[in-house]
C-alpha cells in the first residue's frame, strides 16, 4: 500500500478490490506506458537524463505484482521508489492510474485485435483454397434445418468466408478507434505538467490522441465496441459449429469430422461426439455473458473513473482469447473436414423443376402448385439431375461452378486487400514503438 | 394462406407464427423490393412491359397486411395475384421470401441508421456551440462520484461530444456493411432465373452486392453489428443521464434541469424528479435486453433461413427507435441545462497544489504526501484559485481555456467532415433509388 | 396533468415518460387497489359512507387512461376529482402512486402466475396420459445429438413432465412471495393516516403484508424472481422444441409433426418447416432478453422508487404472456405428435451388450473395449433386441415398462397434489376478494 | 486418455475441451459420488467387499487431476485402474460420466447454497441488532434520488433485512430442488445394473431421487434456477451498495464509511472512494453475465447430455462465490457504518404538513396544493419537527419508533424460524452422509 495512510495488508479494500492478479494480463503494457511517461518527463525537461535512465532500468526490472497492492500501478510505483529513490518520486508527476490504465488497456486490446485479425485472414485463406477444390462436391443446403436445394461444399465454404470478411472489416474499424492515446490526461482533467500528448501517442504507435481528458480517462466505449464486434464474430462461428454438429451426427451422417475433433462416451462405446464444436458453441455463450457483464457494469456509471471499470478488464481478455481459440479450432477442423454423403433427396430439385416449367402462360406460382401436387401425391419425377441443378443457377454468388470461379476471384482480391491493409497498419504501429525503443537504447547506453 | 395446402385461418401456424403485425414496420421497404424485382424481371426479359406496369400498379395499391397471412410477403403476392391475375403468378419467379425480407430489412435499417446519424450530428453541433459559451463556467469533475478537480462546464460538454463522435464513426461503418444487397439470392442458393443482381442492387441504392447467396439470405450479422453499435451509443448516453440525475438532486444541487424535464410526486409536493433521464437510463437497459434477444436467437442457429430470424425484426426497430428518441430528449435537455452552483471545495485544488510544489528535490510523491497530511490535519490552504487551476492545465484536451479553444476548432472540423461524408453517402443512395423511380415513372406513363 | 404546476400536454415529460399505454395492462388491478383504499379510508373513519359510495361508483366508471397523463394513477385520481368533487380530493390521502402501483403489479402477477400454473397442470396431465399409451413405443435417446441407447416415447414424455413438475414448484414458491401486500406504505416511509394495512391485505386476497415500507414501495425483487423462474421454464421448453425441430427434419424423419404446426416455402414446395417450434425457440430468447432488461434496470438503482421501475412493467407481462402461449402451443403439438420411425441402429445396443458380458473376471471396462473393438471392425452383432434393451433396464426411472408403470403412479400422485395445493391457494385469494366485493355491494346498495 | 482409441495428448479434443482445471472445484464431490457408487455395487452384490475396500482406498488416494484427461471422471477411473487393477475395471459398471457429474454438481451446489444461507442469516442478525439501536437516528429517505420524507437509520436497516429475508426463502426453495439425486441414471436411460437409486440418494444426504433418467442426467434447470435466485440476491445487494456510494460521497456527506472500505487516488490526495461497494456493484454485473452465459448455453440445447453443459460449471461456482463474498463484505461494512449527518431539509416535511391539514372540507389534494404553493413561493414553514414526523407515522412497517419495535419483534421471530429450518435441513443431510461414512469405516477397518 502506497497511497493510503490507513488500512492494513488484510483490510477489505485489498482483499476484495485488489486487481493484482488480473493485472498480470497487462503487465508488459503498463511497463511500456510508464516508459513512455518517463521518456516524456525527460523530453519535456522535468527529469534529468540520468533519472530517466535509472527509471527505465527500474521499469525493466519490474517482474511481478505483489499481492499487497491495490493494483499494478501502485506496485510499479512502489517498486520504482525502492529501485530509484528520489527519482522514483517523480513518476507520479502528471500521471494518474486512470490515464495509465486506459492507455495500457488500449495497447493490449490493439495487440489482441491484430492477432485475431491475422487468425481470421489465415482461416479465410484456407476456406478459399478448399472452396476451389470443392466447387463440384455436392452438398445439401438447408433452411429451417430441412433440406432445401442442392449446392456444393465449395459454396458452403465461401459462405463462411463471406461472413468472416464482413466481421473482419468491423473489427478493423473498431481497432482504429481503440488505437488512440489517452496518455497525459491525468486523473480526469489533465495536469499542469506540460506533457506533449501527441509525442507520447506517437512513440506508443497510436494513430492519434483522444482529445478530451474526461473521455480519455474514463471512457471504455471503444473497448466495449471492439468486444461487441468480436461477439458478433463468435455468433457467426457458432452457426457454423451448429451445422457441423448436426451434419456429423450418426443420424444425418453427411460429413465426417476428423478423429481428433471427436470424443466418445465412458458408457457407450459407439459414440463419436463432436466435442470441439460443442465447446465452441458454449464459448459463444460465455462471450455473450461477458458482453452482458461489460454492458451492465458500464450502463449508468457516473462519468469519470469508477473502480467498477477495473472489473471489465478480465472480460475483454476472456472475449478476445476465446475468439482467437475458436477461430483456430474451427480452422483446424475445416481444413480436414470431408463430405461423406450429401444425402440429397430428389425433392430438393422441386424448385428447379418448377422454375424450368415457367413459359408462356405457365407462371411460376402455377408451376409451383403443379410440382407441389406431384410431391404430395408421390409422383414427382424431376427432369434434371443434381449436377444440372447447380449448372443452371444463373445468378452471381450461386453454386453454379462458373459463378463460383468468379466469386473465388473476387474473394481472393478482397482477402489480399485486407492482408495489405493490416500489414500497413502494423508497420505504422511498429514505427512508433521503434522510436521509443531507440530512444530507450540511447538513454540506457549512455549510462553504461 | 397462399403457399400451404393445409391448415386453416385459425391454425397454430397462423396464430402463433404470423408476423403480419410486426411487418407493418417494413411495409414500404417490402414494396420497394418487390418493385425492383418486377422491374428486373422485365429488364431481363421474363415479363412484358405491360405485366411490369400492372404489377407496379398493384404494388402501389397494396396498403395493409391482412391477419390471415403468415407474413407480408405472402399477403403482397396474394394481393398481386388478385390484382394482376396471371401476371401476379410471375412475382414468385426467382424470388423467395428469404431474399426479399433480407433486402427489406437492410433498406429499413439503412434509413434508421441515417436518421440516427443525423440526430447525432445535430446534438454534437449544439454541444460544441454551448461549449464555446461555457469555457469559463466552473464545474466539478468526478471520479468514483467523489469531487475530483475543478473543470469547466464547456469541458464537460466537449467530453460528451467526443464520446458521440466515436460512436458516430462506428455506426457509420456498420451502415456501410448493412447497405449491401441480398436481392436475387432466392431461398438460399440463388435461382435459375437470370436476374442481374448488380443492377438490382444499384437501383435500390445499395453500395454493392452480398455475393454468396447463403450469406445473403440467412445472415443477420451486419444487422446485429449495427444494433450492437447503437447499444454502445445508448451506454454512453446512460452515463450522461446518470450524471444529470445525480447532479440535479436536491442533495447535490449543482445543475438545474429545465422544468419540462422534471416531474413531481402525488404525495410529496416538494419533489422535482429527473424523470426523462430516468427513462433514458431504463431504455438503455431495454436496448441491452433487445441485444441479448438478438444474440441469443442467432447463436447456434443452423445456417440458412430459420423462422427464428423473424422474431429478431421487431428488436432492431425497437433499438433504433429508442436510440433516436434518447438522442432527441438529451439534446432538448442539454440545450437548456444550466449550472446552478459548481459546489467546488478547496480540497479539489490539492492536486494542483501538490504539482505546484514540485521542484528541485521535492518530488511529486513527496509533495502529494505533504498535501495529504495537511488535508488530514485540516490545515490545507491552497495557493491558487479555481480559475488558476484551469488556467494552469498544460495538456491538450484539458479545461485550460486556451486549450479548449484549440479543442473546439478540432471538433468543429471533425463535425463538418462527418456532415459532408454523410451527405455524400445519402446522395449515392438517392441516385440509385432515383433511377428506379424514373424507370417506374416511364413504365407507368406509357401505360396510361 | 394533475400534480405538476408546470409543463404542458406536449412537454418531454409526458411525451417521453408517460406510461398510459402500458398501464392498460393493469387497469383492473389499479381500480381494485383504489377500491380497497377508499373502503379502508371509510372503515378507518377518514371518509363518510357516502363519500365511499360515490368514490366506488367513480372507480367503476373509469374505463380508459387519457394520453395526457403521466400514468394511470394520475388519470384515475383526476377522473375521481371530476366524478366525485371534494370526495375525490381524499383519494390521495395516505396513498402514493408508489404503494398503489406496487400493489397492482403484485395482483396482476398473481393472476398471471396462477394462469401459467394451471396451463402447466393441463400439459402435465396430457404428458402422463400419453406416456401411459406409449410405454412400449420405441424411441431413440440422444446425447451430443448422437443416438445413445434405445428408449420408449413414453419415457421421453415423462422426462418432459418431470422437468415441468420442478418448474411448477419454483413458480409456486415465487407466487407465494409475490402475493404479499405493499398497500398502505405511502411513498416510501408510510403515512400519518392510520390505515390498517393487514385489513387492506386481507380484502385483496394477499397472504400477508410486506412489513417495511421502503421494501413495500420500491422493491421489485419478488417480481424479478418470479420472472426468472418463468424464464427457466422457457429454457426447459426450448430444449423440447429443439428436439422436435431436429427429429422432424426430413433428414432424420423420426417424428411426424401435426400438419397444423408445419408451414412451407414460397419457393420450395417440398418444405415442411417446424415453424411453431422455431417461434417457441425464438420466444425463449425474447424472454431472456426481457430478464436482462429487468436485471439491468434494477441493478444499482438507488433504494426508493425511481421511474426506471415503470419500464420494467411491460417486461413482466411479456414474459408471462409468452410463457403461457408457449405452454399452450407445445401442449397442442405434443397431444398430436406421433413417432414415425425410431431409426434405431444396432450400435445403440452396444452398452447393453457390454453390460451383459460382465461376469467373473470380465470387468465392465474390459467388456466395453471388446465391444468398442468389434464396432470399429464392423463385426458388432448384439445378443439382444431393442425390446430386450428396455426390459433389462433395472433402475428406477428407466424405460423398462414395469419401472415406467411405477413412475407413472408417482407422477400422477404428484400432479394431483399440485392440483389440490393450487386450488386451495386460489380459494384463499377468492375468500379475501369476496369480502371486498360484498362490502362494495353493501355500500353501493345502501346508496341506491 | 482412457476411453478413446484415437487422438493424442495434444489433440484438439484435449487442448480445447478438457475440463481438468475447472473440475478441481468438484474434486471432493466426485470422489464422494464414486464412493457411493462402489458401496452400492458392493451392497447390490456386483463387487466383493475386498474390491470395495480397495476401490475406496483408491478413491481416497486420488489427489489431483492430470492435464491429459478430458475430465476428472476419466482421470479418476484411470487412477483406479492403476491403483486397483481388475477391480478398477468395475467402477464403470452402471455408471456414466453423465450421472456422476450431475450428482457431484448437486452436492457442490448444496454446500454452496447452505453456506450462502448461513452468511445471510449472520448479516440479517446484525441488521436487526443495529436497527434496535438506531430506531431514533434520523436518516433521509429517497425516491428518484431526491430527498423524500424523514425516516430513521434503523428503518433503513430493517428494509435491507426484509429484502434479504425474501431472497433467503427463495434460495432455500431452490436448495430443496437441487438436493435430489440423479445417481444411478447411467448415460441417459439408466442401466441394466440393478443399482438401488433410493439407497444411493440416502447415503449422499439427498432429499429424494430425480426419477426420470433423461431428466436426471441432462437437466441443469434446478441449478440454473438456484443461480438465478442468487442473482436476484445480488441485485438487491447492488441497490444497497449504490445507496452507500451515493450517500458517502463528499457531495452528500450523509454517511461515514469505515476507513477500511475506502481508498484514495494516486494523483488526488483528498479522495475517499467507496471502492468495496463499487466492486460489489460491478460483481453484480458479473453475476448477471454468468446468468446470461448459463441461459444462452442451455437454451435450445437438444435433450440429453451435451458437452456444452460442462462449460456451465465454472459459472455456477463464480456466481455463488461472488454472492458469498458480497454478503460478507456488506456485513463488514454495515456493522461499522455510521450516520454522519442526515442533511434533512424542512421541505421533506411537506407531506406530513399536508396530511396534518386535512380536516372537514380540506381534502388531501387541496392541502397538497396549498403546501406546494408555499414551497414554490419560499414561504413553507412546517408545523412539526423531524422527530414529530416519525412519531406521527401510523402504519405498520413505518419508522414510528413504536411501530419499529413491533417490526423488530416480527423479524426476529422470522430469523429464528429460518435458523431452525436450516439447521434441521443440514442435520438430515449429515445423517445420510454419516451412514456412508460409517459404512466406509466398517469396510476399511475389516480390511486392515
Amino acid at each position: 500500500m502506497l497511497y493510503r495512510k490507513w488500512g492494513t495488508e488484510k483490510d477489505p479494500v485489498l482483499w476484495y478490490t485488489s486487481s493484482y492478479q488480473d493485472d498480470t494480463e497487462i503487465l508488459e503494457q503498463v511497463k511500456l506506458v510508464m516508459k513512455a511517461h518517463v521518456v516524456e518527463l525527460f523530453l519535456s525537461g522535468y527529469i534529468s537524463r540520468e533519472a530517466c535512465r535509472i527509471l527505465i532500468q527500474g521499469i525493466n526490472a519490474f517482474k511481478e505484482i505483489g499481492k499487497n497492492y491495490e493494483d499494478i500501478h501502485e506496485a510499479l510505483e512502489d517498486h520504482l521508489l525502492k529501485f530509484a529513490g528520489d527519482f522514483g518520486g517523480m513518476v507520479g508527476f502528471g500521471r494518474s492510474r486512470n490515464d495509465h490504465v486506459a492507455t495500457a488497456l488500449r495497447l493490449k486490446m490493439r495487440e489482441e485485435l491484430i492477432s485475431l485479425l491475422e487468425e481470421l485472414l489465415q482461416l479465410r485463406g484456407t476456406l478459399i483454397r478448399r472452396a476451389q477444390d470443392e466447387t463440384t462436391t455436392l452438398f445439401p443446403s438447408f433452411t429451417h434445418f430441412q433440406p432445401a436445394q442442392p449446392t456444393s461444399f465449395g459454396h458452403y465454404l465461401l459462405y463462411v468466408e463471406e461472413e468472416l470478411a464482413q466481421r473482419w472489416e468491423m473489427i478493423f474499424s473498431a481497432l482504429r478507434l481503440v488505437n488512440r492515446s489517452p496518455l497525459g490526461s491525468g486523473a480526469v482533467v489533465g495536469t499542469s505538467v506540460a506533457l506533449n500528448r501527441e509525442r507520447e501517442a506517437n512513440i506508443l504507435g497510436f494513430e492519434g490522441v483522444i482529445t478530451n481528458t474526461i473521455s480519455a480517462t474514463s471512457s471504455r466505449a471503444d473497448l466495449i465496441s471492439a468486444s461487441m464486434e468480436v461477439g458478433v464474430l463468435m455468433l457467426v462461428l457458432s452457426r457454423v459449429a451448429e451445422d457441423l454438429i448436426l451434419l456429423s451426427s450418426k443420424l444425418t451422417n453427411i460429413i465426417q469430422l476428423p478423429d481428433e475433433h471427436v470424443s466418445t462416451s465412458s458408457l457407450m462405446p459407439q459414440k463419436r461426439n463432436a466435442v470441439t464444436m460443442e465447446i465452441l458453441r458454449a464459448k459463444t455463450s460465455e462471450v455473450l455473458g461477458a458482453l452482458m457483464t461489460l454492458s451492465s457494469i458500464y450502463k449508468s456509471l457516473p462519468s469519470g473513473y469508477n473502480l467498477d471499470l477495473q472489473e471489465m478488464n478480465p472480460e475483454y481478455w476472456a472475449i478476445l482469447s476465446e475468439a482467437r481459440k475458436a477461430v483456430y479450432i474451427l480452422h483446424d477442423l475445416l481444413s480436414k473436414l470431408r463430405v461423406r454423403d450429401p444425402k440429397l433427396d430428389v425433392e430438393t430439385l422441386s424448385t428447379d423443376e418448377a422454375e424450368s416449367r415457367v413459359k408462356g402462360d405457365v407462371s411460376y406460382r402455377t408451376a409451383y402448385f403443379e410440382v407441389a401436387k406431384s410431391l404430395r401425391e408421390g409422383s414427382f419425377r424431376p427432369s434434371l439431375t443434381f449436377e444440372d441443378s447447380l449448372a443452371r443457377k444463373a445468378v452471381k454468388g450461386s453454386p453454379n461452378p462458373s459463378k463460383m470461379r468468379e466469386s473465388i476471384m473476387e474473394v481472393k482480391n478482397r482477402l489480399e486487400t485486407h492482408e495489405r491493409v493490416l500489414n500497413e497498419y502494423k508497420n505504422l504501429i511498429l514505427k512508433g514503438i521503434g522510436e521509443l525503443r531507440s530512444m530507450e537504447d540511447d538513454i540506457l547506453q549512455e549510462g553504461s
